[in-house]
C-alpha cells in the first residue's frame, strides 16, 4: 500500500528529476524525497549532471539522522553498482532506511531489479511502479537511448494553416507568431543541441540560437546536416558561444576543413549511403549521443524533415500553426512519406496542445506505421 | 458618458440579439434592455424572426410604464420607417423614454443615422458607438448582405497537421476527433443551410445533417454546388427533412429533372460561366441571399473550397487540425490561389482559437490579398 505522503512525495520527486534535464544524459533524470517515520519529508535531491551524486545521497544527506526508520521515495530504482559514485543500495541501507517507494525499475543492464532484490535481501520493504506512467514519460529519452544508442530528436515545424512551411518564394517571415517564437527560444535553451540542414542554412543564414528573455546563458551546440558541405556564404552558426557540428559524407569532409580552421567547428564524416541524406542519418545520431546529447532538437526544411521521418528517426512532432493560408503553391511540410491510406498515417500519442496568442501548438510522440 | 448599467445591459442586449440568429435574416440580429429611472433593468427584447416585432417594441412591452423617464439600451439604431412593424422611434417617444443607448447605427439606408435624429429631434438624448466592435461582429452577416447582397460563407475543413484533407487514396475517416465531430454537428445544427460540391457528394454520399445529442430538432438545407449536375449514386442528401438545392449551370438543369420530380429538390440553373464552378458562384450566393440563407456553413472538397477562396466569396474559416501527418502525398487542402509571398497570404482577423479534444481549432474571418 502506497500512503498519500508517499504518492505526493513521488510527484515532488518527480518535479525534481526534471531540474537535471539538461545535463544528467546518458543517464537518467532522477529525483528522491525522504520521509522521516512521521511521513514529514525531510530530504530532498535530484541528479544534477552526470558524474555528479545521485538523488539518493543527495536527498539522505540532506536527512541526516531523520532518514532513520523512514521511507525513501525516489522516482527511479536506486543502483547496485559502483559507477562513478557508490552504490545507492548500500547508502539507503546504511541510512536504516525501512521503506523504499520506486516509480521505475531501472532497465539498464546493471540495474534492471537487482536494486530492488538487493534491498528486499535486508528486510526493507520495495513498493515500484509509484505514477509510473509518468516516470516512464519523463525518462523517454534515457530510456529511447538504453533501447537504440541514438539520440531523442524532436522535430519542430512551424506551418500554415494549410501545412506549407512557405510561400511559393520560400518566404516564411513570420509564419509564427511573437509567442510561438518565444516558445521556440525556450525550447532552444533547453536543448543541448539544434540540428538543422546546410539547405536552411544557406537560405536563412539562421543564428539557431536561444535569444531574448528566454535565453538562460547557455547556447545549444548547433549541429548542420549537410550532403555536400555547401554551406554558401551562411555564416551565423559560427558566431554564437557554443559547439558547431557539421555532419558530412566522408568524401567531402576534407573540404570544408575551412570551418575547423576559422571557426573551430566539428566536422564529422560518415560513409557515404545513397539511402540517405548522403550518409546515414542512424549513425549520426548514434555519434551524437556518444558524445552526450540525449534530446536534440530539429528545426530543418522539408528535405531533412522527410528523410528523418521516413528512416522513422523522429520521435517528438512539435507542430506551430498559425491562422494563414498559403494555398497549393505554398512549399508543403514533407515530400512523399509512403502513406497511402488513413491506417498508415502518422499518428501522435500523448498530444500536447495549446494556444500560444493566435497559434496553435500540437506536440507529441511519433507513433510510425507498422512494416 | 456611458453609466456602468447602461454597458451592462449593453452585453445583456447583445447575448439577447444572438436568440434570433437563424431567423432575422435578412433583418440585423437586434436585442434592448430597458433600464427605469433608477437604473434598473424593467424590460427584455429581442427580434426573433424577420417579421415579427423589433427588439426595442418588445423590450417596452415588458417595461410598460415603468419605462417612462428612463433609458432605451439597444445593439442597433431604432428604426424610424414602415416596414412590417410600425417605426421604434414612434414606439421609444411615446413610452417616455428620456435617453436611447445604441452600439452600432445601421447602415441600412432606410435609416443610417435617421432614426437617430428623429429622437433627437424632440429632446432625448443618444449615445452611440458603445460596444460597437462586439455589434459589428454579431451583424457581420447583415453588414455583408447590406454591401455584397450575398450570403456569408463560412468554409469549414477538417485536415491533417500538414494540411491534408484526407490520405493518397482518398480516404478521412476520421481526421477529427470525436469532439471535434461534434462541434461541426453543433454549427450544423445552427446554420440555415450547409454547402457542398457534387465530387463530395459522389465520393463520400454524406447527409450534411446534425447528428447526434447536437441535433435541435431543425435540419439545415442542403445545397449542392454541380457543374454537371452528376451526383451518382448518391442519395444520402435527399433522405432527412430539410430543403434540398443543386445548383448547377442552365445548359444541364434540364437533364437533373429526376431529382425534382423524385425528392422534390430545387434545381436552380445558373448562365454558363468558363471562370467558376461551371457558372458564376457569386450569382449562386446572391439568389442563397434572396432566398433567406444568411449564413451557409461549407463542407466541400478542394476543387470548391479553391474557387470560392480564388473568388473571395469565403468570409469566415474555420479548420480543425488534428494531429496526425499524411504526408505529401496526402491530399491537398487547397489547390494554388496566386499566393507569391508572405504578403499575399490568406490571414484570418479576429481569430477564436480553441482545443477539441486532441484537436486544435482554428477560426476567424478572411482578409484577402488586395489586387
Amino acid at each position: 500500500m502506497t500512503s498519500l505522503p508517499e504518492i505526493q512525495a513521488m510527484k515532488r520527486a518527480l518535479e525534481l528529476a526534471i531540474l537535471g534535464r539538461k545535463a544528467v544524459f546518458p543517464n537518467p533524470m532522477v529525483g528522491a524525497v525522504v520521509l522521516d517515520s512521521s511521513s514529514n519529508s525531510v530530504g530532498e535531491g535530484f541528479h544534477e549532471k552526470c558524474g555528479a551524486p545521485h538523488a539518493e545521497i543527495v536527498a539522505l544527506s540532506e536527512a541526516g539522522a531523520a532518514a532513520s526508520s523512514g521511507t525513501i521515495v525516489v522516482s527511479l530504482e536506486p543502483c547496485c553498482h559502483y559507477g562513478r559514485t557508490g552504490p545507492c543500495t548500500d547508502a539507503i541501507i546504511n541510512a536504516g532506511i525501512r521503506k523504499v517507494v520506486i516509480a521505475m525499475l531501472d532497465p539498464h543492464p546493471n540495474v534492471s531489479g537487482k536494486g530492488k532484490k538487493q534491498l528486499e535481501s535486508v528486510g526493507i520493504e520495495v513498493e515500484t511502479s509509484v505514477l509510473l506512467d509518468e516516470a516512464e514519460i519523463l525518462n523517454r529519452v534515457y530510456l529511447h537511448y538504453l533501447r537504440t544508442s541514438r539520440s531523442w530528436i524532436t522535430l519542430k515545424m512551424a506551418l500554415s494553416m494549410d501545412g506549407r512551411t512557405a510561400a511559393k518564394d520560400g518566404g516564411s517571415r513570420w509564419l509564427s507568431c511573437e509567442e510561438s517564437r518565444k516558445q521556440v527560444h525556450r525550447m532552444r535553451a533547453s536543448a543541448q543541441a539544434v540540428m538543422t540542414g546546410a539547405g536552411t542554412v544557406r537560405y536563412d543564414d539562421p543564428e539557431l540560437t536561444s535569444r531574448g528573455s528566454e535565453y538562460t546563458g547557455e547556447q545549444p551546440a548547433r549541429i548542420v546536416v549537410s550532403a555536400t558541405g555547401d554551406l554558401g556564404n551562411s555564416r551565423k552558426i559560427f558566431e554564437k558561444p557554443g559547439r558547431v557540428i557539421i555532419a558530412v559524407p566522408e568524401s567531402v569532409s576534407g573540404n570544408i576543413q575551412e570551418f575547423q580552421r576559422e571557426f573551430g567547428a566539428d566536422i564529422w564524416g560518415f560513409p557515404a549511403d545513397s539511402t540517405g541524406y548522403g550518409f546515414n542519418l542512424t549513425l549520426l545520431l548514434e555519434r551524437t549521443a556518444s558524445e552526450g546529447f540525449g534530446e536534440i532538437l530539429c528545426e530543418c526544411g522539408r528535405g531533412l524533415a522527410t528523410m528523418l521521418l521516413r528512416k522513422k528517426l523522429v520521435n517528438t512532432l512539435s507542430v506551430f500553426t498559425t491562422p494563414l493560408i498559403l494555398g497549393g503553391e505554398g512549399l508543403p511540410a514533407f515530400e512523399k512519406l509512403g502513406i497511402n491510406s488513413m491506417v498508415d498515417s502518422i499518428r501522435l500519442e500523448n498530444v500536447r496542445s495549446s494556444l500560444l496568442g493566435t497559434d496553435t501548438h500540437l506536440e507529441g510522440e511519433v507513433v510510425y506505421w507498422t512494416d
